[in-house]
C-alpha cells in the first residue's frame, strides 16, 4: 500500500541562484543546469513508480517550469496543476535583484545573517510604489492589497505557506492521494517545520537542496509514517 | 467591460496531423510548426489583452503543451490548469494510427465519408485488448471501464465533452471569468455545436483550424453576445 504521500521538490537551479543574487518573488527562468536537475527528478519519480494524483506549484516560473519537465519526464502530464501565491519563495523585500556579497559588505555580517538565516527577521521592506512590489504587478492584481508583502521573515512566509497547506494541499493527502509540491527553499521549509514538528531554531538549520525530492508518507490521521530521500 | 469570455483554441499541428495518420487518443506531440503555431496564439492573445483567469485542457500532450505554449508566451503562467480526459479528440477505434488514404482505399469512400464526417457512424471498434484501447493505459486506470470508449462517432464524443463543459466550465463563465480551453477538433466542434445551436448537418460542415483562438463572449444568462476569430 502507498497512499497519502508528499513529495516535496525545490525547483532546479535558477538564473539567479547562478549569479547569487537575491531571487524572491523575481520571476526568473531556470538555468540550464536547473533545467537538467528538474528532468533528472522526473526520472527518479518514475523509476520509484512515484506518479502524483494532483501538482501543486507557486506563480513563478522556476517552480511551473520545475513540475512541467518533472511530469513530461514522467510521461505524466495530465494530471491537473493548481498553482497559489502563497507557495511562492519568501518576499526579500529590497534586497531582492541585489548581489548577495554587495549586500552583506554593506549591512555587516551580523544583520546579513539575522534577516538571511533568522527566524523571524524581514528585510528592508519596499516601497509600495516600486516596480519589484507584487502590487504593482498585473498578475497580482485580483489580491486584496493587505495580503501582499513588501518583504517577508521566514515567519511571514510560513504563516501564508501553512495557510495554503492545511486548507487546500491536505485535503488531497486525506483522500489517499499522491501529491507533488513542486516549490521553493523557504516554502519547501515551512512545510518541512510543520510535518516534523521543527522549532524555529531547528528549521533555520535546515537547508532543501534543488531537484533532489522528498517525499513523506503519512497515516490516516496524517502522521507521517515514513520518509525518502532521492539523491 | 469584458467579462464571461470563452477562448477556444485547437492545438497547433501535430506529428501525425502531418503524416496524415488517424490520431484520436494516441499521444503524439506537436511538429515544429505546430509549436509555432501555439506561441503565435500566445502572442495573439496577449496583444488583444485576454489574459485567461484558468485552463482547461485534455489528457492529451499536444492539448497540454499547446496551452502552456500559449501561456508561456504570454508570460501569464500562474493560472490553474485543469485537466480532463473528457476533453480528449474522438477516439477513432480501429483506425487509430493508420494512414488515411489507405484506409480509404479499404473500405470505399462512401464508408469513410460516413465514419469521419458523418455524425453518428463509430469507427470500427478496437479489441478490448488492444493496446491502443484506453482501458490498457496507466493514465486512464481509475476510470470506470464501462465510460472509456474503444472508438467513438462524433455524437459519442459531443455527449462526453458537453457533459464536462456544462459540470465543469461553465461555472467559471457564470462567475464572470476568462477561460482558455485548448483541445481538439472535434471536442471543440462538440463546444461549438452546443454554443452557436447547430444541428448534426451543420456541424460536420464546420471545420476548426489549428493554432487559430475562437472568442466567445456572453452575457449573465449565458447567451452569446459576440464572437472574435483570430487570424
Amino acid at each position: 500500500m502507498q497512499k497519502n504521500r508528499l513529495i516535496l521538490l525545490r525547483h532546479g537551479q535558477s538564473i539567479y541562484n547562478k549569479e547569487n543574487l537575491f531571487t524572491g518573488w523575481t520571476d526568473v527562468d531556470l538555468s540550464a543546469q536547473g533545467i537538467k536537475e528538474a528532468q533528472k527528478a522526473g526520472e527518479i519519480l518514475k523509476d520509484a513508480n512515484l506518479f502524483p494524483d494532483i501538482c501543486f506549484t507557486s506563480w513563478l516560473k522556476r517552480s511551473i517550469h520545475t513540475a512541467n519537465l518533472v511530469l513530461e519526464n514522467m510521461q505524466w502530464e495530465h494530471i491537473d496543476c493548481i498553482r497559489s501565491w502563497k507557495l511562492n519563495e519568501r518576499h526579500y523585500g529590497a534586497w531582492q535583484q541585489r548581489n548577495k556579497a554587495e549586500v552583506k559588505k554593506e549591512v555587516g555580517e551580523k544583520m546579513f545573517l539575522a534577516i538571511r538565516r533568522g527566524y523571524d527577521t524581514p528585510p528592508p521592506l519596499l516601497d509600495i510604489k516600486d516596480q519589484r512590489a507584487p502590487i504593482n504587478d498585473l498578475k497580482y492584481k485580483n489580491i486584496s492589497d493587505c495580503k501582499l508583502p513588501l518583504g517577508e521573515s521566514l515567519k511571514d512566509t510560513r504563516s501564508r505557506t501553512l495557510n495554503y497547506y492545511y486548507e487546500k494541499i491536505v485535503p488531497h493527502l486525506m483522500m489517499g492521494k499522491t501529491v507533488l509540491v513542486s516549490v521553493h527553499g523557504n516554502s519547501l521549509r515551512a512545510l518541512v517545520m510543520a510535518i516534523k514538528n521543527l522549532t524555529p531554531l531547528e528549521i533555520i538549520k535546515v537547508e532543501i537542496p534543488t531537484g533532489k525530492p522528498i517525499v513523506y508518507q503519512f497515516d490516516e490521521s496524517l502522521q507521517m509514517i515514513g520518509k525518502n530521500f532521492f539523491e
